[in-house]
């Protein structure tokens, strides 16, 4: 094609909130094949159960000819047999659990509105915020990683976003404190399980009582199953009403429907790569601190650790050059630390042995 | 679990445009294994090409583990060289094309604004500016189902979705009354071509010269793929840069990339369906003039059909009874007509015969 009458950037038909955003940035995404150890995104390091491909391998030209359930409804009716809901009509199915987050803002987030969430968190938030024109209020968290709930409350915000276990941080809240939070804030309570999984711990036992909470979960972290994108909410069927009116008639594709039935349907299997990641984040945690990191007790499939010095980019850039990939945030609060994800024991090795290179090269200069 | 706290429907924290809003309804989707002829939401009759089959029985654990290409760059390419695009650069990939659509809708029309059709068209679109908290401006087709640009124009409106092929009458306008609105409307014109495959004709050549034209597309109805969930929009590459901040970061799972990918890159078989579906389409049109319906002339792959009597709804469910499903439409223009989507020559063969049943029952009353 030629003549291409180029425009200037960005065209002025694009609505200002989105010409004055920078968009989220995802983690690096090396090549299928790159010789990397990829410690950059949680990925679960073991793979999905080997029903799940299974599963997907029976799928046939019908299924993909006919338009999917619109409401996924047989991924409902299994996660409310194993999370043991009174009924599938509490739960709504999204592309992904960033999907799910996106119909949770559109559905309780007026433009003009805003969302309080203790800082740091997951870089998602603000960027949700924006898009609907609405504002993100970071609150600190208090020491200890504690829930700030009166600062959260001062917000006087119409939601509130709670990543549990946090990222970056992977420190979890009690749900005393959830709890108490979602009693006083009479408006939305996200709580964002994405890596509750690894934790154990869950406030899914807050929604009978408190309509105004709403759990997201996702199958990424938990099932490993990153790429196939599926996520969940569970609310009152009240609220879940609500939302499926915001999402997408069909957000969630056939193949992901019965591959993430699959998966959850298989609890042993899952459990036992719970188990196992958590073993390694112990070790790696208690790796860490011997070398001199700073580390923060994590209960998620990643560390946030103080790197000796101070200079995390440094250690970051370090590593990369080493071919080891973990993630650095740019961030007030967060440029002395690297996220390092839980992968098998080899990576981990490998990981905690380009640190100790990057060590002595900083004891030596 | 016992105790639920009920809370009255709509909650209060739910966002006053959401609690006001019905939603989108999408058509009936019988059980799978239901006996019926399914005639009533445009899907392929023919299944998908047997390489997207083998592409997905290809997917591995490893696959789904990690997140997947964020831009979906393997189908962004393998469009751009089927489509003769100057750069993989201009293409956006989407959950299906209603995620296109959303992404579109939050990129171009703000809060407030408002989005202007010739009336009627897809009935999304309505639902699409009410979550952005938008107007929608239907605005009467001219006659013969021409554009009406100066109606359209007069909206003054933030965005102009066309949907060329029409949905539901199955009409196209030409090339050079796209070109004439573009060119007098400064704003974005959305042409959503989910069904120009059928139709043969694309208002791509439109890109090149007008930075506010954007056009859509959909693997659901031309590729036989409604259950994959796979869109695309085309665009001048910094007009595609401003939709890539508002979409997840994350919109396209890897097995759709990877099917898509398998699919659009087989255009002799698609092709050989598209010809197969329109035969049929000139075929059913013809029988159905025949027996006194008014059909009006459709490139897309379903016929808009008024019924003798003007009584469409009961025709809709006279084929029901049957086991027949096509759609109806209980709004002003449409309460006289049926849309019936193309099926196989058999189905085609059920409905045909299922209408003679009706109308010798109508004569005999």
């Amino acid at each position: 094609m030629s003549d291409i009458v180029k425009v200037m950037a960005p065209p002025a038909f694009v609505r200002a909130g989105v010409r004055a955003m920078h968009g989220y940035t995802p983690g690096e995404q090396p090549a299928p094949g790159t010789r990397v150890v990829k410690l950059n995104t949680n990925e679960n390091p073991y793979p999905a159960s080997p029903k799940v491909v299974e599963a997907i391998r029976a799928v046939d030209a019908e299924t993909l000819r006919r338009y999917p359930h619109p409401l996924a409804q047989k991924f409902r009716e299994a996660a409310a047999s194993v999370l043991k809901l009174a009924s599938p009509d509490m739960v709504i199915c999204g592309n992904g659990s960033d999907d799910v987050l996106t119909i949770v803002t559109r559905t309780f987030v007026p433009p003009g509105g805003s969302i309080a969430s203790p800082e740091p968190t997951y870089s998602l938030y603000p960027v949700l915020a924006q898009l609907e024109e609405a504002k993100h209020v970071g609150v600190p968290w208090e020491k200890n990683w504690a829930l700030p709930i009166d600062a959260l409350l001062a917000t006087n915000a119409d939601a509130i976003y709670l990543a549990n276990p946090n990222a970056p941080t992977g420190t979890t809240v009690p749900l005393g404190a959830i709890e108490e939070l979602a009693k006083s804030f009479g408006k939305l309570v996200l709580v964002d399980e994405a890596y509750a999984d690894f934790a154990g711990e869950t406030a899914l036992a807050l929604v009978d009582k408190h309509p105004n909470v709403v759990i997201s979960r996702t199958l990424s972290k938990g099932y490993s199953l990153a790429g196939l994108r599926f996520g969940y909410a569970v609310a009152q069927t009240e609220v879940v009403d609500e939302m499926m009116k915001v999402k997408d008639s069909y957000n969630c594709d056939a193949i992901s429907i019965i591959a993430a039935t699959a998966a959850i349907e298989d609890q042993e299997y899952a459990q036992q790569g719970w188990k196992r990641v958590n073993e390694e984040r112990e070790r790696v945690s208690e790796e860490l601190s011997r070398l001199g990191f700073d580390v923060i007790p994590s209960k998620a499939n990643f560390v946030l650790a103080g790197v000796p010095g101070g200079d995390g980019k440094a250690y970051y850039l370090g590593l990369k050059h080493q071919g080891i990939l973990v993630r650095y945030f740019d961030k007030p609060g967060l440029r002395d630390k690297l996220r390092i994800t839980i992968g098998t024991m080899s990576e981990n090795d490998a990981m905690l042995g380009g640190m100790k290179q990057l060590l002595e090269k900083q004891k030596a200069a």
